[in-house]
């Protein structure tokens, strides 16, 4: 992708296109879009209504198809790439750097790939096998195959001769050249700053730097973001298991992953994607979101049920009714609260089995805390609301049991789902909620039975 | 901030320096510490316990004392600063980025403030002076002074000659010069790949990139992000609104921002702040937290108070107090849907008051779908759980009008409370809880009451 178009004010010109959309003028709207830079034109038909969307993309020329395709959300891109013809799209595909090509081809059907894969020089497509090879959340995944090499043994006056045969330029975000040895194994890297400031007989061996850690190609994509993001990379090589250079990874792609990754914890607590279109089809929508709340109408019923329990001892003190989903809520809020700090802290790796111990003791002393102040301060207002002490009392005992509950599942659940391989980020909300209602309204109605009834 | 210092597995040696800690060997634990990139450093305090991480803090040697409290969190950060003496933040500070100085500046007592400014040369202090300036999360405050500029009227030799004058090596982070004219006002770029690809009898002018346009130094941070992500820029030159080249920002501090406002969204759904510690102190932790669980008591209360004004119906038919918190519960689910979804459209530019009402008719149409099908279920579970059809109907109607409602709010409060100046990131679950509470409570305890009383 490239880093030189970078249009004033991007909003200003989408809104001015829209506007010309709207008035139907197509040859004028046509060339105004063109004139964007793929990622405003993907931006764009994400942000219009479906029919409107069409239009727009039946106007995008051939030649930036393939970008903008990369820079849409997976479902809207899948959309478009289904209404494509194959030749339609190995055209669009043509221009496209290999790490950008693997992650289109995960998403075509097989029968494309193969005309995709077969219509490629051998080079690239070898690249691209060894690319397709990695899964996509991988280093191997996230890596371009654009790499300049030099050697140590040479000055820096030949690098420099040899640069400037690339008359096409170098590759986008290049900041470093590669440093390999005769079997392509990693040794280090020359950045084009230290190669632009020391003296031109120094050789390679002389300048490079050492201390860059060449990334393994099986290597988590978060942890790559995480490596980017701790030592301020611009750009790092990846390799295989003997050292090999495969590629390297560019800031830009580790951008999308913290993007795609805080977006997935952002979604994955309203059990939507974190690939949910906007304006994806109603039904695609639906069905997405029935499979949510069917799964909390479980949980939800058997809240239900445990309140069940307990008909007799409502139907003698309907002050329970009233009361118990302030219970059952205090105990959701105090819970998430700790849930959220703790699968945070497992994404930025701060948090790991060694000081969970330290966390969950934190935790429940807020939790005591918070519970000792607004159990009482719930037990007034109840008190002063019914005039029985008897309710007070239960309902003070009933919010200080579901806040350390919560706070303790809170704490444990995620680092537990982890190790059972299932998504905190997803599931943890929903399994909290079930906690703070059963203990919530099992606490409360449980010790109104015993000590009313 | 460094780039170039990349140990293999970092994991592997902060555990080894843990480990070594718990033996207590003091000086074989200092020398392992001292060893490791102040960004590790940093990510080890974060994640001990207080104790644990007093006695680390004093084992930082002072040379990097400055580096590592850039990256800690704020509160973190805080706390060590207060226990610093003046003397020490002074040497401490001393090897700082202009713009890594103005951040931590922010958070220093005013006194040790002047200290600092007084102590700098007078070029380094004006810098900061005009980087102070700047709100932090605006451009401004993000930018980094360290420009190398170039005119555009000399070739690119007498730029390669004057560049390798820079013995101790170019800013890091330099991808490309800044080209500008003699009163300091911005023409273009200079990519370093362009440089060392061109003919060196080429002027600037002839080779330079125009393209990139400059940041004004008042656009706010995550508008700076969004076309660092969207243009895959690695560094981008800040201008005053006169077009004078104040500054630039990299990639790196974009990172920083993104990583940011995606803890600032996802934390402050559970009413946490992005910069809350983990192992935060107690007292604190529980102030904050209890803000949060008393904001939400009240809207618990709130719901409360509407399930009182039906005592009567409910005393009466104890099968709604059964089924009510099912009611409220799916409201919940289906609005956060929506509301997630909007909050993050309006965070990515997607959403704006333009394509609001279509977003809001296809929300609506999926809600209509999702509450056919949910109110139809929940109404036979109830049916052949009570035996009534009466019950059987109302949950159904009351199901399906609190989907709506839900579905209705949490799509429109995101853009409405940033209208009202509120962060909807921050206020926005709170709101819909107490609507999906409150329209789910009556409008099923209402319904009940109208036709079985």
């Amino acid at each position: 992708m490239t880093t030189d178009i970078a249009p004033a004010a991007e909003t200003a010109r989408i809104d001015a296109l829209q506007a010309v959309l709207d008035t139907g003028s197509i040859i004028k709207a046509t060339r105004m879009l063109n004139a964007l830079h793929p990622a405003e034109v993907a931006h764009l038909l994400q942000s219009l209504p479906p029919r409107q969307r069409e239009l727009v993309w039946g106007m995008v020329a051939d030649s930036i198809e393939g970008e903008v395709l990369l820079y849409l959300n997976d479902d809207l891109r899948d959309e478009l790439l289904r209404g494509m013809s194959s030749s339609r799209i190995l055209a669009a595909v043509e221009g496209l750097d290999t790490d950008d090509l693997a992650d289109l081809m995960r998403d075509l059907p097989a029968t494309i790939t193969g005309e995709v894969l077969s219509s490629l020089d051998v080079q690239r497509r070898e690249r691209l096998e060894t690319a397709l090879g990695y899964p996509q959340d991988s280093a191997g995944g996230l890596m371009n195959t654009d790499v300049v090499t030099v050697r140590p043994e040479v000055t820096l006056d030949v690098v420099m001769r040899y640069l400037r045969r690339f008359k096409d330029g170098l590759p986008n975000i290049t900041d470093k050249l590669i440093v390999v040895n005769r079997q392509g194994r990693y040794l280090g890297v020359l950045y084009l700053t230290d190669l632009l400031t020391n003296d031109l007989d120094d050789s390679v061996a002389e300048v490079m730097s050492l201390d860059v850690q060449p990334i393994a190609a099986t290597l988590r994509a978060s942890d790559v973001a995480n490596r980017f993001e701790q030592l301020d990379l611009v750009s790092a090589p990846v390799v295989d298991e003997d050292g090999r250079v495969l590629g390297r990874i560019t800031v830009d792609d580790v951008m999308d992953v913290i993007r795609e990754e805080a977006e997935h914890q952002l979604m994955g607590q309203a059990g939507l994607s974190e690939t949910d279109d906007m304006f994806a089809p109603v039904l695609l929508s639906a069905r997405r979101r029935a499979l949510w709340l069917g799964v909390n109408l479980l949980t939800a019923f058997l809240a239900s049920w445990v309140i069940g329990q307990f008909e007799a001892t409502i139907q003698q003190v309907v002050a329970l009714a009233v009361l118990m989903p302030v219970v059952a809520s205090m105990g959701g809020i105090a819970g998430t609260q700790t849930l959220t700090l703790a699968i945070r802290g497992i994404a930025l790796g701060q948090l790991s089995a060694k000081n969970m111990r330290w966390l969950l003791a934190k935790e429940m002393a807020v939790s005591l805390i918070n519970s000792a102040i607004w159990a009482v301060v719930v037990a007034l207002v109840a008190y002063a609301w019914f005039g029985s002490i008897d309710i007070a009392l239960i309902i003070g005992v009933a919010i200080t049991v579901n806040l350390l509950a919560a706070t303790f599942s809170g704490a444990l659940l995620p680092l537990l789902l982890r190790r059972l391989g299932i998504d905190p980020a997803l599931a943890g909300g929903v399994i909290l909620t079930t906690v703070t209602d059963v203990v919530g309204f099992v606490a409360f109605l449980g010790l109104a039975t015993l000590l009313l009834m």
